[in-house]
């Protein structure tokens, strides 16, 4: 028992809708200590996210280009089963707030019963980052408010072309 | 940035005071993914442990004997140090209960702080083993309960030995 | 004061939709200590359930057959009087989470300024179940997932029925 | 399967020390819906309480005698065999806040463990009593705060005649 | 550094839909140690309100009329810049559960990135209203449900006729 | 009803054993809103403090010279007692998480029992400095770890002294 993985695969999902820097935080925290991590951009049409799920992996692709063993890709459906099909072992989930905790807790049992070789770890949020979410990105820009230092500069630009765009020809 | 690692070396500290069958299945699951998985005893001495830190270790030493990727050794001083002396990038702790997740979360920003390049991830016990604590198991074992399922069987024959062994003389 | 009842008359009211082996297992042991157990199925079509409360009474009826205590009926309005009209003493309410347990504690504070006749006590998820919910069973059936083990083996037909009966003919 | 109890027994296990109005209310409701409620005192010594057992036994019966359905009883050793010795099918807890929520999961799970006989129901705090503890009373009371309301009138004096009573000498 | 404000201005924000004897009570004790108390009554389309952010107002301003240093407005937009343009120093918010408080910290923590010179406090409701919320009330008396004691009678009232104004002539 | 304070003083209650940077954000956040702040040093003999209460209260004092309206003082008693005798109307407390929370609204509403006239506001940490306590800064430091920005540096050079002056003898 207990052979050394020569190659760990972990996969990072999430709906980044948009990204935020402390996504990219956990990124960057999660690739210095698997050999591969691929981030897995959830299609969840059901939510209606602000941006398509190619927008939404291709700007992550912006994002993590500074990481060699990081990559991209989109996904629906289980979330264990694409794991699998990547050969990833791991599942990373970052959480800040212990509502967070219990629903993320009731998922990993689910997907441990479902892929009892796929293991779930997570990791915290940096306190710098525990307060901001997507959601919450998007509310505080609606709302005029400033986000900048919560999310990358082109990711800021590209939620203000988004939302604001159509008020160009208005004014 | 992110070179991949070659060789993933986790520590996961404890108490252990007793080995219970939960710390048991976090091991297995951990040494899954990682190169190489160091069990670290905590000497602990203000807490007036039950069995002393060899004793401890050594029922450690006995219960993974059969992964070949798991090492057990002990420490007292910041966890960090130790890790780092280790050359382990990682920190695995388990977590049950919502109050033990904000506990551990304050320490991982702690010793993020010391040592930035050392990650924690956080396990969450089975279900099977979501009540299982060392502290519960010695508070039953010491009222004459059960505690079959709860540790291996050699763990319950110490506890036995150590908490009743003195009344065999009074027989 | 005091007087003792006779006959101790329980609801336990849920949407059950579906019903899972959590559901079961309380109705199982609440049975158990109460003289008549009566599962009350909310109509609550503002959720717009997957099975009619017709369904799933039907479904709540077969699976509990066996208890000879415990009957099933539906209601909609307030709970407590609801309980008031079945002669019920006591509401039984299973809890999984914290967060579970805050909304409950609400509900049941409310409950009791409406009916302070009426007691509500809360019975906790079995470990095995803890992390099972009609949401959850729904979401993994949807993907593909097996939730065998979850729900009785003929709920989960019922469940592939509605769900997957219009991919024959598609076939 | 399911045969109704025609007396239903439950235990209602703590140390009381001091009864508050907190245990007071949930005895009267809990002894609503039993045939017969045995509340019982736990020895506790390690915890070095203000009252022996026996005098904390005598003020619970004092203030539970108008209840013809409450008895009064001490134990130490397993709370479930202490249960079953008793003909209870039923464990009663009080909960007030999250974290006292946790550690009586913890308890509950490890109880049907060792007794599958034997149920555990929660009841929460009546909102009038949810900041009530005999911890928080002996606090304020040893600093000389107003305790009237929160413990019975009987309670309070002996409580002042344990704490004070020395002082009378001194003055 | 450390000037002693001469006229401390904090804003009450929410939407009141209705107002709860929960809320009375913190602006009564909220409006004993500040200069002045902005309620502030959110517009919130996007959640459909019973009443419009009119009537929600009209209404505090009848609630409210006997203190004398509480003024009623309504805002859009966001909090802090309404509370600064308010000239307020300070934000009151309530808090129940302990999910209320993570989602409260969470903006908090935003807020004070977007407007450091403006400071929330919490204040925790009474233990009489720590089970009333404005979404329960109206589940409530839809159900039939009596809310007297939860709200003014006057809130009361116009709770009835627009809830249930439409069914005189249905009669 | 209503009256305006002219001049509004709040009490911040702690052991402060040691300061931390987080006390001293605290206090210069509330210091901006009230027209006075007393900071209240605890004696709190029963636990042992590293430092005496004169002790503590010399460092807080010389930490928050810069503050004109902050003044420290120290107490033993019941805390709403030692409020009314400072004039205060109000008590500033920070909260870090979930269970601190939940003690200090215990607390809050024991205080509010005792006193209706002095309210109790809830302040939270920074994100900054969100994991730090006297506490942990104490084990670190114990540990031979940096605690540099968790304390001021005067604190730091007093905690060294502390804990490891009988060392240099010794060397």
């Amino acid at each position: 028992m207990g052979q050394a993985p020569t190659h760990l695969v972990a996969v990072y999902p999430g709906s980044f809708d948009p990204i935020t820097n402390g996504h990219l935080d956990l990124i960057e925290r999660a690739s210095g200590f698997v050999s591969r991590l691929v981030v897995g951009v959830l299609r969840n049409e059901s939510k209606q996210p602000l941006f398509t799920v190619e927008e939404r992996a291709d700007m992550m692709r912006q994002a993590v280009a500074k990481y060699s063993n990081v990559e991209v890709d989109s996904f629906d459906g289980l979330l264990v089963e694409y794991a699998a099909a990547k050969n990833a072992s791991l599942i990373v989930r970052g959480i800040r707030a212990v509502s967070d905790y219990e629903y993320e807790l009731q998922m990993a049992l689910m997907n441990r019963k479902l892929r009892p070789d796929i293991e779930t770890v997570f990791m915290m949020a940096s306190e710098a980052h525990s307060f901001v979410s997507s959601r919450l990105v998007k509310e505080v820009i609606k709302l005029g408010g400033d986000i900048g230092g919560l999310v990358p500069p082109f990711v800021e630009q590209r939620l203000k072309d988004r939302l604001f765009a159509h008020r160009a020809w208005k004014g």
